[in-house]
């Protein structure tokens, strides 16, 4: 790719293209791709080798050398875009002048999907979302379960959130939770679900070595189908006025109580 | 207040008033009132008694009798609005009909402030303040000690994010924090700090009765000056890839690891 060539034209139809990608979700999905934006999600989607190509703002060349060297390493594709072709392609307000143009992945459970997982039942919210991944990341936890009704992990809002979680930490699309929940504790698993009459937190019998923590709906909570799948089921403490937690915050706090178990 | 009269124009006074509080804190400073909006707010806010009026949308008197009724006892004003005009105050994109108008307090911290206590030293995101009040409402904390360089809890994001916990958690406003927190432990609080080189979580000393998590900007974290007054620095485990988790996330971690100890 000739690093000289700047893309000026807002009718270019590279441009046109990648313009979609973070107005919808099914653009995303059917390009098969998405936009991580500015220095930091970049440097970690070339850091995790996810970026699939670079695109840099002709003036940012000399800023983003090492992003740009790291690109020529892998061999992938560079795009310069001018300044205003850039604010058009991005969603942030300010641009950064860099971005990473990362493959859209969708992969079904696999057979061996490591031993601590988060499953999201219709979680609607992306930056909840993403906050789950950057604390499965911060946690070490392997695998995001996600049924239909969730929020799109590689929308912007969940792609900042995420703080790079999104590069390491795998995202499945189960079609029928419940189903899936089930086969998991056929093979071994605890399915953990916070529940205002389950075991307190604080004096829980410890979960098996291999755990699921099921998330619901920011709303509605967990629906009754997923709910009727789990195994352990867990109140955290409530003893102010609240009469629930974040979403996000309810489940951190249930990741690091597993971790805890599993380093106490 | 006379319940029939509705009030059309968006030129009243009241409405000019009004809708300047969702657009600037010094508005809200200056008129000494914040609008808690849609039914879950505004009825918290009526519960807690902390409405001095209601807002009430003409077509929606009869879903909102009970939430009258209710004002009606506590003796404090009724305005009704036009739709159009009902949604010009709003902040919401649909607004619900009905808004309580609030106090907007700005206390210092008193002498005895209670035993549980949070600091936010620069936190930036409104969304991230609520969520931190409505988990220090579930965890049963008492006050929140701000500095000057935090959001404002009376945003409406951070209104949004506290679910009512605003009402029932004083915010004080803390001008020199690192002088606050040293005060703080002369009286017998621990003043506990998330710091990568600190005590792990899972195996700290036990905290005294008394104490004040603080936590940091959401990209800076916690300043030097502030940390200085720190009597106990804890380390949350990062297993994973991640750098650093979301500022209510790591706060929400350190409450009811507070909480399980004085509950376990």
């Amino acid at each position: 790719m000739n690093n000289d060539i700047i893309i000026t034209s807002l009718q270019n139809p590279l441009i046109k293209n990648w313009r979609a990608l973070n107005k919808s979700r099914s653009q995303r999905i059917s390009q098969g791709i998405f936009l991580a934006e500015g220095e930091h999600m970049a440097s970690e989607a070339l850091q995790e080798k996810k970026a699939r190509a670079l695109l840099i703002e002709a003036d940012a060349r000399d800023h983003y050398a090492h992003l740009l060297t790291n690109a020529k390493k892998q061999g992938i594709d560079i795009h310069v875009l001018a300044s205003h072709v850039m604010a058009a392609v991005c969603d942030a307000k300010t641009p950064q002048g860099v971005v990473a143009l990362c493959p859209y992945l969708t992969a079904d459970l696999p057979d061996d999907p490591g031993e601590l997982l988060v499953a999201l039942d219709g979680m609607q919210d992306p930056g909840n979302v993403g906050t789950i991944l950057r604390t499965m990341d911060a946690a070490g936890f392997h695998g995001l379960l996600m049924n239909d009704q969730c929020a799109d992990p590689y929308a912007p809002k969940a792609l900042r959130a995420s703080m790079g979680g999104v590069f390491r930490i795998p995202a499945y699309r189960c079609t029928d939770l419940p189903q899936t929940l089930r086969g998991l504790a056929a093979r071994g698993y605890d399915i953990l679900a916070g529940d205002l009459h389950g075991e307190d937190l604080f004096n829980r019998r410890c979960a098996k070595k291999k755990a699921c923590i099921i998330i619901g709906n920011e709303g509605a909570g967990i629906s009754d189908a997923v709910r009727a799948a789990a195994t352990l089921r867990l109140k955290i403490p409530m003893v102010g006025g609240a009469e629930s937690l974040n979403a996000a915050v309810a489940g951190a706090i249930m990741m690091y109580d597993l971790l805890r178990e599993r380093k106490g």
